[in-house]
């Protein structure tokens, strides 16, 4: 299932995609697609659902593909070439930081650089929600716990992430820096997340361009890693590092500028379009 | 006015803390202490509220005083003497991390090592809640935005945090890392929160001792500057950093072992007591 949420800010519904690419409403099956929506018990009712007698849905943006998140945990330098072009060290174990979630935008939504940004930058990554409570999870028994998948883009100033002292979460958190979705892809359409295409373009010019297989930390390994240090709960978006092309590593660095167009996407998941604005 | 929440894990209910120390029930008035119900307007209605004819409560566990938060802010190395004993050095803007909204627990509950533990440390910390959105806020204005004031041990693994590669946020997170209360105290109680005493206890010894008035970066300068980087949000926690004395810093160190007892308060803010578990 290709699980989504449409509707204006603060006005969002459940709904999917069908099979012919039309958005059908799930308001008369969940609340929301957050926290119990989210159990394997629940997705798997929904996929019984004959979805051609669903309320057709048109017209609607979509906003970000859950809600109800209570973290955003995201993987730092887990590609080993992006590692190489950020001037950082392979890490021996997950760099970990949090995004603030009040970050969260649709996937369609402008992105908007914040007062005083001169180096906002995106990140394409292979995203995954959690559907049931994690705590000392095995490897093995990981992705019992993965809900779905979906697109995210971890954008960063680099100037708030590393030119202000101290840890990252300043030029992760700004608002419109998580853009979530179209859809969160369940787990049964996904037999493999390390071997998915994932690509970043900014005015069609194709920046990042790699396969999850490149992770050095794959997914069922980061759920039971994780889950040694915090619980992880329905609805926690956990977002795993991105390929190298971001555009603090060009030469000159190619940060966003308002006007831009950033188009991204990882195969099997849908594709995010932003226009970047200025504050 | 003192506003708690009381009741069973799941099951919490809004409440105050009258003058005579009775606890009484806001649970006809609002939903719960979250969102709205933190914002100016709101609390200025619960002022109004003969308190006397509020439901009395006896015999209830506190829980955390707030609920609906979307984030916790926490500063690092705020009182100059930690830095020292911490062996930083002082940083030249506010250092920020986060510690997940999925630590937080009430301010009498158990306080459970995570497996694997070695070093799980104490810092009693003066917290404030935001009562309204803040972004590009004034220090002028910042106190505007503050719904009030409570306790908040912000518990740390050292090891965790600074012997497992990258960023801080694995050591500070943990299930029951974030005691929270026992109230969340309006602002008007507190006319200066750069003046108010604190101090934390393991089975009696004295171990931190100081006053907010060493901290570097004070509470109206910390709003306006996070709001430079992030939206604030009603119900979003921020922890202003611990002064000296933690167990990292001691020699030899003095770690929380199964079975102690700790306790701390901010003047005028009330105290929490947790006994230390084995997980």
């Amino acid at each position: 299932m290709k699980l989504l949420r449409y509707g204006s800010p603060g006005n969002k519904m459940p709904g999917l995609l069908d099979d012919t690419g039309t958005i059908r409403s799930l308001a008369n099956e969940i609340e929301d697609l957050a926290g119990e929506a989210l159990h394997p018990d629940s997705l798997a009712r929904l996929t019984k659902l004959d979805t051609s007698k669903l309320p057709a849905v048109e017209g609607q943006r979509l906003g970000p593909c859950i809600t109800g998140t209570g973290k955003i945990v995201c993987i730092g330098l887990n590609y080993k070439d992006h590692a190489a072009e950020s001037g950082s060290v392979v890490p021996p174990e997950p760099t970990i930081f949090m995004k603030a979630t009040s970050a969260i935008s649709g996937p369609n939504d402008d992105v908007v650089i914040p007062r005083g940004s001169e180096k906002t930058d995106y990140e394409v990554e292979l995203a995954f929600v959690i559907g049931q409570h994690a705590k000392y999870v095995t490897e093995a028994d990981a992705l019992d716990y993965v809900a779905g998948y979906c697109v995210m883009n971890d954008l960063s100033e680099r100037a708030f992430q590393k030119e202000h002292s101290g840890q990252w979460v300043k030029g992760k958190s700004c608002d419109t820096f998580a853009p979530l979705g179209p859809w969160l892809v369940t787990k049964d359409e996904i037999p493999d997340p390390q071997n998915l295409s994932l690509w970043l373009e900014v005015d069609g010019q194709r920046r990042q361009d790699s396969s999850t297989k490149h992770m050095m930390f794959p997914v069922a390994f980061i759920v039971s890693y994780l889950s040694r240090f915090m619980s992880l709960h329905p609805g926690d978006i956990i977002s795993t590092g991105t390929p190298p092309g971001v555009g603090m590593g060009m030469d000159p660095p190619g940060y966003l500028q308002p006007g831009q167009i950033v188009r991204l996407g990882v195969e099997g998941l849908g594709e995010q379009e932003h226009q970047v604005v200025a504050e």
